[in-house]
């Protein structure tokens, strides 16, 4: 039988393209579709209904919502699931979601993709409900959403604040502090929760006053930093929300002539490239996100093929990564 | 005369939503397509031609075409671009383009992007001829090709060469390097060949065993840095192709024991945020990358509403950054 691949090589197209001018879409040119509808003539090709059908509902294109493009982490993320939805045939289209003007769902409904990935919301956002409700695959990724029950990708952020906690703890730290992310989302309140968590365990106690929170950026690390300098008890051990608010806080303490890992003593969080280069040094803690990244791209795929397949929650183990940031308090 | 807007009211749905329920894309629930048809039935509503054409010939979505996601030049380009578009009325797509796998036309060409914006390219890459012979429109932006005359938006990357060698003979700078990046992307070339031109005319020699090249990452400019500071006469000022690449170049100094800015001179090229860092505080040429997305953007909807517009070539103006890793050659 005289398949669509026989009319792709007869024609020199690729086969989407033949599928594509037989199903009359736009994008191709008034030569190309008379040369496919000449081949076809001439193999007497007839599209089979199940196939037209298949290639209809199935664009093997994947959505991918993210927003803080500036934050390093987000190419991090998001190269390695770039990578492996390749791998797994289909290609991807980044999304951006800025906070001004919040994503639409017609911007995701509309027919061109197959599943989306969410890799960053608000914990109390709409936009994962709204796709389940349009019944639309999607995995939420480094990202948790309360009361809903779907795919999710996440790290074991608690643990990881725990992990640091500890770690400050055997230091002999009493004096912490914290500069974690936004309270709004899952990743900025475990991992606060967390450390809070692990060192109550230990009997030391995070005061309000040594606590800040705020956007993941670098901004964030050095205005809180310098704050908490300024303080008449400055900490000698600061835990940040993630690696860039630590590379703010890094830097802040050398504009005051404290050395990170000796002076005071700078945790990050995620592990990013940036973190083990030898001007940083961060003592941090490893997610996984390649591994994150790929299963969630792996899960999307797999509720895709299955549309009726129950939610999975995967939930990626934390690993403490000690270099350079880390020291006992000074005397 | 009834309107879509009228319909989409009675319905309490988006116009858009109204005009793709009607022309029978798929997207919408059937529930939505109910209320819709019967809102239209109520309101006597029969879209126009020239209205369903215009809806079915614009789709208000942009493709932006990135390689080298994590390089965090991306996103400091990409995110104003972004911002644009959204004043404009679009929306972005971003479309991962890896070396890997190369672009297929048949992506962008699907009929749902009203445009696409070129952000890497090879130099001899055959995409924008494609695209131009598809009759999309299109912008490059950061990147030149030979042989096409297309709406291009670039720097004066020749003359920001020009500056950084002007700079450095200046600072009295003879034994002089570089650390460019790929030969086969105008950024790259264009960048060396000014730094040349500009060391020639000021009588110093770029000896070839001092240049090197390669992709523009961190990496590069660690091991090249190694690399030269280990030959038998080491130079006193490094030329970076970009500031990641200026980035590797400080802490392979650092790990050798070096000061930049004090025993050696590293430049760097973009002016990306983290250049200004304290940790860094790169000297560098400025690219007005807010400019140039701006321009690039606006250009694009300029063309797309004017289909026949004569291609316009911007170039803008780089300015010199000087921070801290510039010195005179130590005695």
């Amino acid at each position: 039988m005289t398949t669509s691949h026989d009319v792709a090589k007869l024609a020199g197209v690729s086969q989407s393209t033949v599928s594509r001018a037989l199903r009359g879409l736009p994008g191709i040119s008034e030569r190309t579709r008379r040369d496919i509808e000449r081949a076809a003539e001439m193999l007497a090709y007839v599209p089979s209904e199940a196939g037209r059908s298949l290639s209809t509902r199935r664009t093997r294109t994947i959505g991918v919502v993210a927003a803080e493009l500036t934050n390093p982490f987000f190419p991090e993320l998001v190269e390695p699931m770039r990578a492996e939805f390749e791998r797994l045939g289909y290609r991807v289209l980044l999304i951006p979601d800025s906070s001004e003007a919040p994503l639409e769902i017609d911007r995701l409904a509309d027919g061109t993709l197959d599943g989306v990935i969410i890799t960053t919301v608000m914990l109390g956002s709409q936009l994962p409900h709204r796709l389940a409700a349009r019944q639309i695959p999607f995995v939420l990724a480094n990202r948790d959403i309360d009361g809903i029950d779907a795919d999710t990708v996440v790290l074991d952020n608690q643990l990881g604040g725990r992990m640091v906690a500890s770690l400050l703890a055997d230091l002999g730290h009493v004096k912490v502090a914290a500069i974690l992310g936004p309270p709004d989302t899952s990743v900025g309140r475990d991992r606060g929760i967390g450390f809070q968590q692990g060192l109550s365990d230990r009997g030391i106690a995070l005061l309000p006053s040594r606590v800040r929170s705020g956007p993941f950026t670098y901004e964030t690390g050095y205005r809180a930093t310098l704050e908490l300098l300024a303080t008449p008890e400055p900490p000698t051990a600061i835990f940040c929300g993630n690696d860039v608010i630590a590379f703010g806080a890094c830097n802040a303490a050398a504009t005051r002539g404290l050395t990170p890992g000796r002076d005071l003593t700078i945790i990050g969080f995620d592990d990013i490239e940036m973190s083990a280069w030898d001007l940083f040094q961060i003592t941090t803690v490893n997610g996984d996100m390649v591994g994150m990244a790929e299963m969630a791209a792996r899960l999307l795929i797999q509720h895709i093929d299955a549309v009726d397949s129950a939610p999975q929650r995967l939930t990626l183990t934390p690993r403490l990564v000690l270099r350079g940031t880390h020291a006992p308090p000074p005397n």
